[in-house]
């Protein structure tokens, strides 16, 4: 199992939180997402490496920016 | 943050992963859950303690049984 963190922006409250969690665990091979909604810090485990660019759509899809 | 790990029968693939994270994440303040297919870890965290309860009838709506 692999796992990366993330910075994502914009997020303020719990739902925007689900909706993050809800497109990045829609990806291949997700089989985890945590969102530290203080921080904006979202950690991703995968069964293998999740890509970067992948990660990125889905956020934005959420309506948030990943910024690292 | 608190974080409790249960145990769910009958995911076979990772469309099971999706539907347990889709449905565990709705529930309120979930922050995060994490599945482990071979074994059938579901870890879910959450800003307070997230009910047994809710986590059962969530992996239930899901289409699979809570264990422990």
């Amino acid at each position: 199992m692999t796992e990366k963190t993330y910075t994502v922006t914009g997020m303020t409250c719990d739902h925007c939180v689900r909706s993050v969690i809800e497109e990045v665990s829609a990806l291949d091979g997700v089989t985890g997402v945590l969102v530290d909604l203080p921080t904006g810090e979202v950690t991703v485990a995968g069964d293998t490496e999740v890509g970067v660019a992948e990660v990125r759509a889905a956020v934005e899809e959420a309506g948030y920016q990943l910024t690292a």
